[in-house]
């Protein structure tokens, strides 16, 4: 081969914004998911005093938005992605402040680990955070928090900001600097039309891509996980796999996904059992509720505690084994493969 | 016209097993619908005394299998239908006694006036019936009912019946004369899986066409109904319309009816307010749960108390007014209209 | 068991239109589908006799509105029903004459087994019949037809008149005693924007219920059965069974059946070759197109050729067998129960 | 401030794999979409040269697998995609040469925009190439190609790549180095068994993601836009705006999108027309077919003709204007978007 020739066709490739795809083509398209993101580990215990650190070195308000620190995957270069598609962050709300209301296309979430005080208001109607509850809220709702307080609150935020800054489709609007609606109801309107079992409001009868309820309570997915494994006790179905009870949050006008990007999940496992070994295209972001286990994240070990959150490249393989009782919370981005049919999954025997 | 050749013709026609359209265009194919089955009311204090009488003559058991009592339409020539598609009765079922069990591709829901004591075991899951309880049998599932009470209980049958024996399209199968499982849990497997608001087990992820809750407690319709009417007088949205508020309940699978031929709704009416003026392709059956109140369907006027039952015809206008606070529970064929896109509703202004 | 007070039991039940299920559980429930529709065949060679009789003595026009004569199923009482869900009917059109305009919400379409030279104008689209083509009215289309030659016409007419009808669910509005459009194009507009293999026009993007496809034409139905045949002798997978090609006529802008309540499909059978014995939910009507052969309908055997119909009802095993090559037109009603969940199926091996 | 505890702090920040939101927002959440692409135009006169070039001096075949060059987007840091989902690529086979058989979860087309004599095999049906051909390979279908005459032959590749390589989803196998079936027949058996208006066989029932169609031929492309002109110049509706006919290529068992992440169209402009001026989320690449006019992206204004390729990327307005009649083949990844519920388009009056 003439390699002066090639290299001057290369040159003239390069000026013409061309790139050759025999050079590439191992590294684009790889016999199997190769994904840039790592297996990583954040302890709460190391996450939690950062956040306090900031709460006193930096004001929350308008501009910044936020007092929340994301999760960056040490493989993604520097950003704040956890995941290609998921951001997660621990926000942390001092004494008696607001957060100002926005709004944005990025679809969100919060989950609490652990603390209360802290009233999230979307489209007006405050929703009560406390230990346990998973809060939506969906794209292109206004929302702001407010800490009813003398303490301090932190959570889980997540959304799917990396997938719309990626793909450039992301919007956002800024809303009144306080919150439309300061009072501090135990239940939001939202579930107050909407959080009953199979019960749908006649006015409420268009479908909608994410779900109307702002909060699911612990109440309720406590005892759902409890009856599970009640119900294994007993003899009967109910339970994922042995010792592993699951419930999927879900939207009541489809009962699909809460929103459309993201899948959120609780996983409660019995003392030393263990999930299925598991691999499946797309991340996911696990966050310890309570007790201690193990988790196996590839070829990768690591113990978890309390507040401790774990990211699942695709196509990892992952196992958790309990130590203690062990309760999980987990979010993925499932549903855009699942919607785009390139999901696929292996569980191993 | 030669009127003898016509009547050879239309003798020959009729030989030949075909009939001619412009005989009878008007009434097969009227301007807008007509249909065959009346307005009509049946009273719960006739309805009762005579199924206590059949309670004294008729055992219950293998053959006859159910003591259910059908509300005929009065315009539907003697057959045992309460609309074309719809069936409902009063089942009764004395101190002691067991209903055997079978199954029917016919989709079958019960919903409770009064009583208790009563469990109807579905596929093996015992479900408790009580005043208010809302109970699906969705077609091919076992079932049989028990009375643990030295009480009768009667309640609220309905079926599509009609259709399926109109159609020629009914299946049937025969079970063990009694039922699989005696217990009496005060709640059911299925609701200790899936009567949640929004969670879903993750053993139980494949849609499914009818709901898999065995029962919609009446704590949570009471409860939506009651915050529904809390909302409006706090001036948030959520009721039907002025005084009148409603749910529906649904398949958490798909947010879509508890069954694909059958929708189920409770709707509440303050005192001395008024359901909104419509009329609606297909039928409906409402009883009145609790309260005393007037009718009007169509240009007929009638009062309706506690356990009171009235038809509404295809596209015959209907009014509820409250005169005491009132709760009436309604069930209807709309979904089989809907999916077959003949759905039409118009609401006076 | 007193038998008089059982006697006053029944008679007051009657009296409050109250009928006992216990009397008639088999009658109502049986334990398969047993139709009131017997299996039939009508002879083209005695309809179209009948029809041009008709042609003679009865005008057509407003009031009577069409010159179609329904094939009544000799077990639906004298009603003009082909099944209890399916109107089929020879229409007739004499030279010249035109059938003025109406719509109505029941859905229709024709099949031509033979001529040519009658041009069906729906909401002003002219569309040309001729022999081989399948043609569509969806509910609530105004449509008429006129004949622009000095040869009468007769095709087949298929609607769900009798679903509407035992439902009580129809609306029906009068147009023009003209067609709106009397032009006589080859082709429809219709077709000039619809009909192409996967091209949508972006001015056509919202799914509609029924197809937008006014005429399937038989060229393309030819060739599609053609194509399958030649590739089951080249070894490729295509055909439905052995020497058996067969298409459906779909709506392009779901992929789904024609209309929401009827299925049209057309048969192709070598000669000797023969269906798979198959019983379904729901009834069919088959039309002989070209070609001899013999259809077992249940435990009955007959003889068709060209132009014969024949009707199966619902659970009636069938069997057509080609003596020559067997060209079939085929309608049901299973897209009704499809949509209901209420639809099986048994082929037997 | 403390800026040395706010160095500090996130510094710490750092170590842990965190990154504050507030001191990114802006970027990360702009108020509307800035995609990192760039617009962007390719001349084919460039385009051309360049890849007989690399014909001369660049083999084709396992390993490097395919000789396509892509079009980067200056934008987009040197990655060889297009846009951040969609890749496309000049592809270049010469005389009698063979590219290798491989699949890849990735989703493929490809269009002729001049020359024919390739085939590319499809899951072993041969497909023949030809001017104005869209051809389909959708995930995980085996593919090669090859070239059957004495001239080389240069097309259009689209794929999602990009996507899938961002997010790391993506699944490749190879195949056998020579193609499975290499005969040369006009038409394809995928188009035998599925290319007629509204005609499906009774042995593809079950829906499929991708259009099950291999070739859309461009004889019927060219008769679609012809009508729609047609049409608009008889006074009726079916072009998209004044002098623009366009459809899109759909999956006919379901009506939609021909592939789950990309859309494709085809746009017919009469001399001197224009389309509306338009924005949307996503990005899309547009290659003139035919004729000549002038293109504005943003505030950017281009001649382009024949061959000549342009992107859009996300949220920027476009308007083409035909000076001669212009023909164009545009493809886009506005299915993710519309999937995801994050799709908006604002057309200017």
């Amino acid at each position: 081969m003439d390699e002066d020739a090639l290299a001057r066709l290369y040159k003239d490739f390069d000026a013409e914004h061309m790139i050759p795809l025999w050079t590439q083509t191992g590294e684009l398209m790889p016999l199997s998911p190769t994904s840039r993101a790592l297996p990583h580990v954040w302890k709460w215990d190391t996450l939690l005093p950062l956040a306090e650190r900031a709460g006193e070195l930096v004001p929350v308000g308008r501009g910044g938005e936020r007092r929340a620190i994301a999760l960056a995957n040490p493989g993604l270069d520097g950003r704040p992605y956890t995941t290609p598609t998921l951001w997660s962050a621990i926000q942390y709300l001092g004494p008696r402040e607001v957060a100002p209301e926005h709004r944005h296309s990025q679809n969100a979430f919060r989950f609490v680990v652990e603390g209360e005080g802290v009233w999230t208001v979307v489209d007006g109607d405050p929703v009560a955070m406390r230990r346990g509850d998973f809060l939506l809220t969906p794209g292109w709702h206004f929302h702001g928090h407010h800490n009813e307080t003398d303490q301090p609150m932190a959570w889980l935020d997540g959304l799917d900001i990396p997938l719309a800054h990626y793909t450039g489709t992301g919007f956002f609007e800024f809303g009144p600097d306080q919150v439309t609606d300061s009072t501090t109801p135990d239940v939001s309107r939202s579930e107050r039309l909407w959080a009953y079992p199979g019960l749908r409001p006649l006015s409420g009868l268009d479908d909608r891509p994410s779900s109307p309820i702002a909060a699911y309570r612990w109440e309720h997915t406590d005892r759902a996980l409890t009856e599970q494994l009640a119900l294994e006790d007993e003899g009967h179905p109910g339970v994922t796999g042995p010792g592993h009870a699951a419930v999927r949050f879900t939207n009541p006008t489809t009962g699909g996904d809460v929103m459309p990007t993201i899948r959120a999940e609780f996983h409660r496992l019995r003392a030393g059992a263990s999930t299925a070994a598991k691999r499946e295209v797309g991340s996911a972001v696990w966050q310890v509720f309570d007790g201690d286990g193990e988790v196996t994240l590839g070829d990768k070990e690591i113990s978890v505690g309390r507040g401790d959150l774990f990211v699942v490249p695709s196509w990892v393989p992952v196992t958790v084994r309990a130590g203690t009782a062990l309760d999980l919370f987990r979010f993925a981005d499932t549903p855009i493969f699942e919607r785009l049919h390139s999901y696929r999954e292996e569980t191993a025997r």
